[in-house]
């Protein structure tokens, strides 16, 4: 039996979520053979160029329409955040599954409403998901799995930095991810909301409250066409410190100007039975430290996270062939695929997306009062 | 355009090369289309089941007819190294381009016979390349260019090893990787070819002798099915020194009993103006001493190998997003293609390929001989 | 001609102070030669029998005795911070140089009377140091170099962090080190005033203002000797952000709770230039990412600060051949000693000790207030 | 009660001792105490000089002299390898202890006649211990532990490498150690001697048989002083394979040509039980993977060889406080000055000298004879 795809959007997100939706069914042995049927894009010769380029079937130019298509019974949201609530509360409407980019949305009214949409689509068999990937990797799949076994014991310290550099130079230009209108912000919404979900899907916990800072350095940059400089209006690096329900504590960066380094998303957890550490530029890698080894030979395991026992991987290839950024993106799909065909609530939810959304709002608020601490509505979760 | 591809053989090889064929035409922009036309095996129902699986559209079960078929352009062999020979040549006479696993063929004669076959392929517009994927790790690419633009300068020393562990284990089965009669050679083959190609690949030099020992711990395995131990006819480790033409010397290290090693493949050239070092465990890192830096901080360079400029990078993702192993098939085929399309010599060819069984022969000869220097024959090239 | 030494102190600081006097005048060419004339502990017993094992030549009981006799010269101060004050004001105007360990003093009043101190003594010709040993690590000594040339340019960001794990098993003893009348702090005091002091002297500025957290995990430990549970007074982990005056953003982190963590302290400066990263566990080793680097092999290069031109090494061992923690106080001691003999104000001063209580002062009072951004007073430096 | 010492030599090893021997008795709580009593070189000015910055009591010009004081029991050999056997002979027939740098002697020959005086000199009561300082370094003292506790199973492969780099630029001028009748050999002797002895030690066991290349890439160097270019006559690099007595195989490389490795002496054993893994330019880590180690987390620990259970290590500083390179001589000491008060045979002894010279011996044996096998006389042992 097929789910046929609709994807939205056909840039970088697009390209990969392509990549997912043409390798899983070859890779994983899936209860639903996806089909690749259409993608939407506002410019029809555009759009036409990347089906044929990603492998899809059709082209739509409307995505009000393609959330009407009978022939569609999934759309892939993967558009900049200001169009996520309408196309996805759309969709939901019209009785399709969802998967969303991250972040759910910019606005936390957008984001409730979303979280509520999928809530009462759910109810008529219709499922939705928020695409934070990373949840993906294995080596960080592995981690949750030690975390839930009790593995490192009672957390006390969640560290977490997402640095990137692209935005070191000042004549870099102002595009869409610049301007809050249309990213709702800048680092925080783009990578800090990978960490603020890892740090709560690594501990099984929430963050009850942050206190933060941030910055803007670059403040204005060219307007790419060229009629001369723009105001950049979101921020550039974003820091907070943050408590768990569990009294752990935690502390979070997210920045575009750390030279060097190029997409490395750092975690670290620290509890009484161990640790674990996680970086993205190493992503096959997981270190685990555990007090319940013997005195003599303790230290951090450099786990390569390629065995057939590991998440994911019984699937792939022999041991040490090691995956890339991209399988994010198939294991991604292949578990949505499972919980349509199951009738499963698929992980993250939009109810994820939306605490974290109320973080990250913690977090402006925040950095907007002089870091003063503010407590993160659990909203009855 | 479309380019047919015929594959024999649908294992770990023909997994891998699936994903290759299936991803080059959507990440790259390639002149002739790939279609995953016909796959080949013995056992019609394991082979349909496979191409279902793999995404193939057809099924033969004689290669010989595969390659006679009109609807086939391009033969691509993942069968183990006995039939390597037989079917090659055919294909080629057949004009049909061919793609071949490592290594080549399990003698030097066949080597030699599928060299030749290839060469008069070759006028007649027919193309063959070897499979040493490691060519097309986009860090192994870049020390090429940097070994080739002078970077490191005149090279002195060459150090390779490749360790797996699979085999620590004594109740591990004899499969067909651990008999000679289907598999040639032990680790010298499976994993020594490729760390031998890839030195005369970044070097741009041949390894003009060798004094080698191998051995085998575990002469008895239990065969698979069951009845009672069979014997071991193949290394479990080769180990070899070498000198290469232009006076540098060379260490190499192949086994499959290095605990806790799962792919290892290391290897690291020292010259009179720098260094590169490379682990394929972490394969998106390149090593670089520069001895031109200036003194105070002067060190190894970390590259992680995702930038734009760099080799393959431009059409995957942006900086810093790492691929995975079998990407190298994904390079591999798209390198083919171009080939084919462009009517230039695919590399490595199968010339390449019958220089590495040289190498490979001379270890075994310096092995049976304690460890006695061996020239190897260059073969007039 | 002679220095005479006078310590007060033998345990932990006590011992590796006294490998560095020992040390100091067989390594390096120094101006004036170091004695260990005295060595000052409450039981004479005790302190008879840690001169004998550490080298020194007599004892005596009382520092107030010390501090005032002929046949000392400078007095080095490795008792607890309570006491600081009190014996370094004295010896000071008794005309003793003065050699303080971290912290400077346990409260912001009695580290600003130090000061006071210093500053008059100074006009006498008595020159005081407070131990802030880490900046003799030659790789950040190399990185301060670096820095001041201008090789990362303009700093964005400053992340440190120090973490140790002797205190995550709560059957821990609570020794004098968690109780907030001798220690002053926790974590803060004994680790996060490295990290702050290493971020003004790497960067070269000082930090205006703080966001802090600080929690004790836990609360009650067994009293030593015996007497039942006692509460823990001094925080287990302090969190803080920070700005400094070029507006550069920083992180802060200090905790005694990270399993597996021994003396793990890390430090990353990212500028507009390039970044340098440092961890104490490998302490021979910086990393440096230089944006002026082609395009092509760019990276971080882990320089082994073990060459000849890199600060303090030309007196020791050849490329290559590492250094070890203690060293730290070698080349303090060193430093020092010519600081006084070329009358010239050594490095970091009890001014430079009094920035960075007030900065430690600042992380209390925010911590305290529910995590209020607080300035620190820059106290007209 | 005292152990005097006299020391022949004062260039890089004599003040490692002196270091050694200086540090020692601070540090350990030795039952005998060591005294820097003579320092013995040819120019008594620069004798004097340097036991002034060394730390020695008084000079002596003549080595035949110093064997001969009554003020002296032990002799420290520091000299270039061409003079240990005369110098270490004496002194034991003198009575005298010997602690001579390795390695043992230039030729097999004299090596031979030391093992055979310091056996008869055991007779007296006297000790002999040849300078394989890196048996000390903390971390291989406890992969020795851990292989005799069978952590890591039955050895299948040693894989030991030294590389330096000092020799790269041929304008390096030609000093004693690139001269056959002084030092014997080259990379081999100085390098390849150190990690021989450490596979012996950490395998318990002894090579068997070696096959080996050498080479001598930069043939004339500047003599030093200016009279023209003069031959080196020594070995570059050194490369051989060898077998051990339980049948596991080994793979050394020694060189001073690999841009970028400053000191960079590695080792790996690879046992059917786990392996272990060693970089002397990150010393303080040990790096262990333990086969026993449940699935889910396998991989190699990264052991920071500083906790007080540790070899050495209870006598040093806390957990994290990392030592350095010359922390090997004062262990060296230590473990000597043990020996010499409990009268037992230091480790390594003049035997095991011998031994490593037999190694080194058949390496330039099977080097000079097209690289044939060539057995290794295990003389009786």
């Amino acid at each position: 039996m097929g789910l046929r795809v609709g994807m939205v959007g056909y840039a970088f997100m697009g390209a990969a979520h392509s990549q997912a939706w043409r390798t899983a069914p070859h890779v994983f042995d899936l209860p639903l053979r996806p089909e690749m049927a259409v993608l939407c894009g506002r410019s029809a010769a555009a759009a036409s160029a990347a089906a044929s380029r990603l492998g899809w079937a059709a082209v739509e130019t409307d995505w009000r329409a393609l959330v009407k298509r009978d022939d569609v019974d999934l759309v892939d949201i993967c558009t900049p955040g200001d169009s996520h609530a309408e196309i996805a509360i759309a969709a939901l409407r019209a009785g399709k599954h969802v998967l969303c980019e991250k972040p759910l949305a910019n606005t936390l009214e957008e984001a409730s409403a979303m979280a509520s949409a999928a809530s009462e689509a759910r109810a008529g068999g219709v499922r939705a998901m928020i695409g934070f990937n990373y949840r993906r990797v294995p080596a960080l799949a592995l981690a949750r799995q030690l975390v839930a076994d009790g593995r490192i014991g009672r957390i006390r310290h969640v560290r977490a930095t997402y640095l990137q550099d692209w935005l070191v130079d000042p004549s870099f230009p102002l595009t869409w991810r610049l301007q809050r209108q249309h990213a709702g912000s800048g680092a925080l919404g783009d990578l800090g909301a990978h960490i603020v979900d890892l740090a709560q899907y690594l501990t099984g916990d929430l963050i009850t409250g942050v206190s933060a800072l941030t910055t803007t350095f670059v403040g204005e940059r060219p307007v790419p066409g060229g009629s001369g400089p723009g105001a950049v209006t979101v921020d550039d690096a974003a820091l907070f410190l943050g408590r768990l329900g569990s009294g752990a504590v935690a502390s979070f960066e997210a920045t575009r100007f750390a030279s060097g380094r190029k997409n490395q998303l750092r975690v670290e957890l620290n509890g009484d039975g161990g640790s674990l550490a996680f970086d993205l530029e190493r992503n096959n890698e997981l270190w685990f430290n555990d007090r319940a080894d013997s005195a003599g030979p303790q230290g951090f395991r450099c786990v390569l996270v390629t065995e057939p026992g590991h998440p994911y991987l019984s699937a792939w290839w022999p041991p040490g062939h090691v995956l890339g950024w991209e399988h994010t993106f198939t294991h991604e799909v292949r578990d949505l695929v499972y919980a349509i065909a199951e009738a499963t609530d698929p992980s993250p939810s939009f109810a994820d997306g939306l605490q974290v959304q109320r973080v990250l709002a913690a977090v402006e608020d925040s950095a907007a009062h002089d870091s003063a601490w503010t407590p993160v509505d659990q909203g009855g979760l």
